[in-house]
């Protein structure tokens, strides 16, 4: 099902700036269990992105009317997309304030990884292809994703669950589509998204959830490779699969244990969503 | 007017992967003059941005009898923008290589600038916006377009006809839509593309002529602002607007003429074209 600006509809404008250029921006939601998760969260998310871009998308209201309304006619779990461009038009990359925002509502069937990569944990490799590097852009879920594609794109074997990215510098951001958290002693560590990066609802989640359970957590810009391989426990998070433990790094042959920390973060997330 | 896959169609499907990631690429050609210019050039770059992203597109043949066809119907000089994205579907980032890309052709009116833009010359303004930097995206026309889009975004005064755009380490690269030669003691400089900008085909053009006359040319990657204003000349190009000689920086209150190596490769341009 797709709902472009509350009309059911398959296709947009090829003149409609998402297309082409890329401007825009999108949110990936888990609808699970008869609700959105994180919802709030992720209007938050838009709107502040929106903002960033100098995209004039306001209404968060209808928005929240039309994932609503979308959701009574859910019978299961869900992925739902939401697309915000800036809208159609414009001469050349120039765009003026009276271009109306196109808004896209997407549903998806819920992917089916195994059960085990949330309590056995997965495999996961290091990509190759680095992120681009911009501080303007960091953080920001726009619809710029190239870097993902090409990273996504180095793998087609299934048993590995994820990539992780670096960026220009061999710094390390996040996975192809989730961030990343190490532990080490007791502490959560995540990358600080500095100049690139998605910052991620469940990566911010995960972040509250442990400062309200004491647990220490930072974000750092400096860490690399050894840090994960010196790490005592690690996951990748998302919103759609929540945490999975990392038990295994395929290009090191590191291998970790679900650990402690990583259960405890685990049943904070399902907990805040019961 | 638009085609897509050869159809005549100003829509496309939501689930393409152009709009999704901005998975793809594009080509904006000048057909003037009753033809359109460099077109073998813009079919090769197409060509070897389709290989450095992996997008199996390769029949260059029916994109150019497109081109012909479209061409009949053309009474003035146009614009076409061509846009070859990696198709519809994949599992998320990920796409095999099973996909069909999509290939749009859209025609355009000229843009209206002044005749003096290329006599005279123009003003331009240095961006706030910088560039990202990705060594494996530089150069490569994709749709990955958001830093134009916003360093375009910054100025409103048509008087301005171009933005000169700086890499995250405050390197020169580009315009927002453009690429810029500098000139100084009768050599040619323009900005190695090492780790960002786009590698135009009127650039690559002018180089190539600069070369045939004998008139020194380097690819430089440590161009700074103080190059800009200690240039004797400077020039944006693109293949639609050919060559603008710089007559005034906004920001430095820094003022040109029209020196004599621009308007040598001005007319070198038009030559190569009759």
């Amino acid at each position: 099902m797709i709902l472009v600006n509350g009309q059911s509809e398959n296709r947009i404008e090829i003149v409609d700036r998402g297309l082409q250029y890329g401007d825009g921006l999108f949110e990936t939601l888990a609808y699970r269990n008869g609700k959105f998760e994180f919802l709030e969260a992720h209007l938050q998310r838009l709107s502040i992105d929106c903002q960033r871009l100098n995209i004039p998308f306001v209404d968060l209201d209808l928005l929240r009317q039309e994932l609503t309304s979308i959701s009574t006619d859910l019978t299961e779990n869900t992925v739902v997309k939401v697309i915000i461009t800036r809208g159609s038009g414009g001469r050349g990359y120039y765009a003026d304030n009276s271009l109306i925002p196109t808004r896209i509502i997407s549903t998806h069937p819920f992917p089916n990884y195994p059960e085990s990569y949330q309590t056995e944990g997965v495999a996961v490799r290091f990509c190759e292809h680095h992120l681009s590097e911009s501080t303007a852009l960091a953080g920001v879920k726009h619809l710029n994703r190239l870097d993902q594609v090409i990273a996504r794109s180095e793998w087609s074997d299934q048993a590995i669950a994820e990539g992780l990215m670096f960026d220009q510098h061999g710094k390390l951001i996040e996975g192809t589509m989730s961030n990343i958290f190490l532990i080490k002693s007791g502490q959560l560590y995540t990358p600080k998204l500095v100049s690139s990066g998605v910052s991620g609802i469940m990566r911010s989640q995960i972040i509250k959830l442990a400062r309200k359970n004491s647990i220490p957590v930072s974000e750092l810009a400096t860490l690399v490779k050894s840090d994960l391989i010196e790490s005592d426990e690690l996951f990748v998070c998302n919103s759609v699969n929540r945490i999975w433990p990392v038990k295994h790094i395929i290009d090191t042959k590191q291998s970790f244990s679900v650990g402690e920390i990583t259960k405890l973060c685990q049943s904070q997330v399902a907990k805040a969503l019961d």
